[in-house]
């Protein structure tokens, strides 16, 4: 194991700290957790608050989502591990200005039942907590850690879109409805070419030979649908779309947003020729994306590997949403 | 090798092409270049043209940066090597509104040929060219590309600096003063973990061995100042800021920028650590960075690694420049 690391049981409060001492004008730390809060408490008054969280070794996922018109909050866990209730909970907390706290929750087991728990937590304070449930990964149903599809890479979409309605003035009911409104139209895939190393485990979640590369894996190295030789770009695009297509039922009068996403060690260039083949064959579905983001956004330490998540925006206010100002780290 | 790529000869042209259909809010292509330009150009109007690019290789340097408040336009060259003149020279006359333009140029000495060269052209048509060499890489002093020291990440700062006051208007004469008033101040040193697949070489730049770093690494694989057993994250981060601080004469008086940029494949979880280690030792020191930014800034496709820049704020301004709005893919 090569990593630029401290002790390997350290890495996430060091993170912690290093993300509050690099950003203070966007983050501060809640004390005594591993969890990040908007610095400018003052403006989320008269809001609801949208806390999310996971495992760490997706940065720059939650944390580099977490200011204005974005998350208010987000609990970092162990590397790839559930954070637990008592941090969740502080988070919660934390974020209620009196409006409730809306949860966006990637679907693994261990964070369904501690949010929850915590949820159970705030609400005997009184205070009002909804959730959504984040399975846009069409790859497998049923994984290591899920009941269900995975949530990956479109959860970044869906803490953009609620993050914008929320600064706007959504009321908890109207968050959930627009969560619930947008989790059948946004799906996701990805492909590894390696996996990623846990710090504390010290190897590789999988090792894949030097031509093979692995459809429809997840985020924390589990297993996908398929292992063979590499093809060409075009060709894995051509494999993943044609399954987002039958998943979502493209449709050239309808709009879409895509996100072509990067696992954590794959160059921006390969991202970028990736970006080319996809809207070249979505141009031949007579479909041009009118939102796209390509980049780094939920990666799985250094695995290297894509994603691509397509968003069918079935409401013309998603596509504000998405445009809609944000003073994040990383969005 | 294995990368999510199409033929080989063709990755910079298929990349450019992605970048425009990703982002057309930011970037054209100029017609038959690999060289983007802003989206605005109205906007433009009024103010010094500022180019930079080089070898393509080190997304999102330096598309990235292109849009109001940093660079007019980016020239794309292929993977590691300099953009040809009459490409820079597109680039320079589609940046012109007639007030001049500055090029930002890394010291590789094919780029600094082919910059000149292009300024010549341009010179012909009666468009007043000046330009920057920047060199802030202080690990060794003549590389494998350069006579002198290499451009590295510092360069990203130097673009945001020169951005931020052309758009307020200033004058080809006085970027070029503030370029070179930047120079001096501007340090940077880096190391690698493992090196880069050039797409038409197929093979790594060098190999490392399993517990093996090089200190002072190029970003094109140019040899470094010393290789040894990996340490943890807050010696090497000793070691790298001790020697910026042998260049810069760190001074509590003093306030300065700190840049951890990300070579390619580093997670941005080694970079959160790193994060925390420099400021702990620049603290010990009794600095604090008045400003910060942690990610893949100027990489080298998938080398694993980490620099680090300090930029002294000789000047208030300085401080402004950097904070001020910009609308680009990467800043």
């Amino acid at each position: 194991m090569k990593k630029i690391i401290n002790e390997p049981s350290q890495v996430v409060s060091e993170m912690v700290a290093g993300f509050v001492l690099a950003y203070p004008e966007y983050l501060e730390q809640l004390p005594e957790t591993t969890a990040v809060i908007r610095h400018d408490k003052a403006s989320m008054q008269g809001q609801v608050g949208l806390v999310s969280g996971g495992g760490s070794g997706h940065e720059p996922a939650h944390a580099g989502f977490v200011g204005p018109g974005m998350l208010s909050a987000a609990v970092c866990g162990q590397v790839f591990t559930s954070p637990t209730p008592d941090q969740i909970y502080e988070a919660i907390k934390a974020s209620d200005t009196g409006h409730g706290v809306f949860l966006i929750i990637k679907n693994y087991s261990g964070d369904v039942m501690n949010f929850e728990m915590a949820k159970d937590l705030a609400e005997l304070d009184g205070i009002d907590v909804r959730f959504v449930i984040v399975d846009d990964d069409i790859a497998v149903e049923n994984s290591l850690y899920t009941q269900g599809r995975r949530g990956v890479a479109g959860t970044v979409l869906m803490h953009k879109l609620l993050g914008a309605a929320a600064a706007k003035g959504a009321s908890l009911t109207e968050l959930e409805q627009l969560a619930q409104a947008i989790l059948p139209k946004l799906k996701t895939i990805g492909v590894a070419l390696s996996a990623a190393t846990v710090p504390e485990v010290g190897k590789p979640g999988f090792v894949l030979a030097e031509d093979e590369i692995e459809y429809g894996v997840g985020i924390h190295s589990e297993p996908g649908y398929r292992r063979e030789k590499l093809r060409p770009a075009k060709e894995l695009i051509a494999e993943m779309l044609g399954k987002l297509d039958e998943a979502l039922v493209l449709t050239p009068t309808k709009k879409y947003a895509l996100l072509i996403n990067g696992m954590g060690a794959t160059p921006l260039m390969e991202q970028y020729i990736v970006s080319h083949d996809a809207f070249l064959w979505l141009k031949e579905k007579q479909i041009t994306p009118v939102f796209c983001k390509v980049g780094n956004y939920m990666t799985s330490l250094e695995m290297a590997g894509i994603s691509l998540t397509l968003l069918e925006l079935d409401d013309a206010k998603w596509l504000d949403y998405l445009n809609y100002p944000v003073a994040t780290i990383a969005w």
